[in-house]
This record gives structure tokens, sequence and C-alpha cells, in this order.
């Protein structure tokens, strides 16, 4: 579990300096699938993986939208701000918490019980899964995905 | 680790009857990125995870290309014939296994060591991955694709 949240940090890392090489035109254009766009996804990560992990603690989750952060220094400064109570949290997890349960009200009214290990591996997959989407954007914008390899990168 | 590999699997048979809906040209057409094309990704899933976890254990792997199995039907054939040694794999899975050792020669003659724990993880990370590619080109086809959710598909 902790390795996995590593790995997707670290990925994620390499996309922003991946982005770092790209004319922000190209992060905020349009793009057909997912939520639509290259930096739009990695602010939708960051805000996901924090507020899922805020939610089963039954703190206040992120309400902003993508608006007010229509740069890649404004999603970095963003993830900076969450990272150290995401990562205080994923290293303090063990598995007496993988049963825990959480009420989650759904905006539609209905009542869903998940367990904490089940909302993190939701996580977890959920940063792959769009990661896996940004590297079908890069070939539009001509450049090389990052690699999504967890082999070779120290993680173990 | 084993609810990883069951949510992969669960995932990719919803993605087999997402292509059952759609015209197998559709399936084969080139596409920009991954490994161009949906039924070819599905190929490579199926080929990676098999070869993973045989190479890791000092079998042979797969050495086929996706000519042979150019259908749907011959990629469920291929992984209905791979799938109870993989499954065997995983539900024979304990932590006792993760520090195990793997000594990987590269087609470029290096020889790289991983630990049974990182092929794992790499094998997880690299379905979601490609998956998330997927659901971008579902959209092409002009089709809803298959969700990406580990919560609510009764994996705990």
């Amino acid at each position: 579990m902790k390795k996995m949240f590593r790995y997707n940090w670290v990925v994620r890392e390499d996309w922003y300096r991946w982005c770092e090489e790209v004319p922000e035109e190209e992060l905020l254009r349009t793009r057909n699938g997912g939520v639509n766009g290259i930096l739009n996804t990695l602010f939708h990560i960051v805000d996901v993986e924090w507020s899922w992990i805020r939610s089963i603690q039954g703190k206040s989750d992120f309400q902003e939208g993508f608006d007010r952060y229509r740069s890649l220094d404004k999603v970095r400064k963003l993830e900076a701000e969450f990272r150290p109570e995401v990562e205080a949290f994923v290293n303090g997890w063990d598995e007496s918490l993988e049963n825990r349960l959480f009420n989650d009200l759904r905006p539609d009214g209905r009542m869903v019980t998940y367990t904490w290990g089940e909302v993190t591996r939701h996580v977890i997959a959920h940063e792959i899964h769009h990661v896996g989407q940004l590297s079908i954007w890069a070939r539009e914008v001509g450049k090389k995905p990052v690699s999504a390899n967890f082999i070779g990168r120290g993680l173990m």
C-alpha cells in the first residue's frame, strides 16, 4: 500500500517535470476523455487523493474546481499544501486500518459503506488510471510520456 | 496485492464485454500512443501479466506477437489459457515472497535484480496504466469507457 502511494508520487513528480517542457496552452487544451486535459488531470489527482484521505477520517474535503488552478505552478503549490497530511496518513498506515468502515453520503442521498482498505486501493488505482490517460495525450503533444514502470525506480 | 489483481481481472472482463459491442475494425484500428490499439492493449496486458509471473519463477515466458491474436475471441482464449496459472500464483501469495530476488537478464545483456514484491506491483500498475489508455480511445469510438472504480465492486 505504502509503496504504491510512493510510486504514484514519484511518477507524479516526473509528470510535473514533463509539463515544465510543454507550452502552457498544451497543458490547458481541452482533450477528449477523462477530465479533459493534462493539467486538469494532475489537479484532479491531487484533489481526489487528499479528499478521500480527509473524508475517511471525518474531515472536510476539497471543494474547489480547477478554475482557480490553471497553471503548473498553482497545481504544484496545491500539491505541496496537501502532501504532508497525505504522507502522514500513508506513513501511519498499518494492517489494523484495513477493515475500518467509512460511511459515505453520496450526492444522490444514498449512504454507502466502504472499508479504509477499499478506499486507499481506490485512490491508488485512480491515479494510475488517469496517468495512463496522460500518456496518450503526451503523444498528441508530440512528446514521449513519462515511464509508468514500477520496477527500476528503487521503490523497494 | 491479491485484491489489486482481482480488481484488474474484473475490470478486464468488463472491457471484454465492452469490446463485444464495438465493431472489430475499431478494436483493431491503429491508434496513437501505448501499444497502438484497443485489442492490442488487452493482448499486451494478458501477455505481460503471465510473462512476468512465469519469469520470476524461472519458467519460460510468452514470446508470440499480436499478429496471431487479432480478434476478441482469440485474446479471450489466450486469457483463459493463462489465467489458471496466474490465479494460482496470486492465491498462493504471502508476505514471505515479498523480498525473494529475481535476476532479470535484459535484452541489452545487463542483469537487473528485482524483488518479487516489486515485480507484482509492476504488473498491477502496468494493467491499470494501459486501461487508462483504453478509456481515452473509448471516447474516440464514441462509447463510454468501463468504470475504473475500485470502490463499489465488492472486492473487499
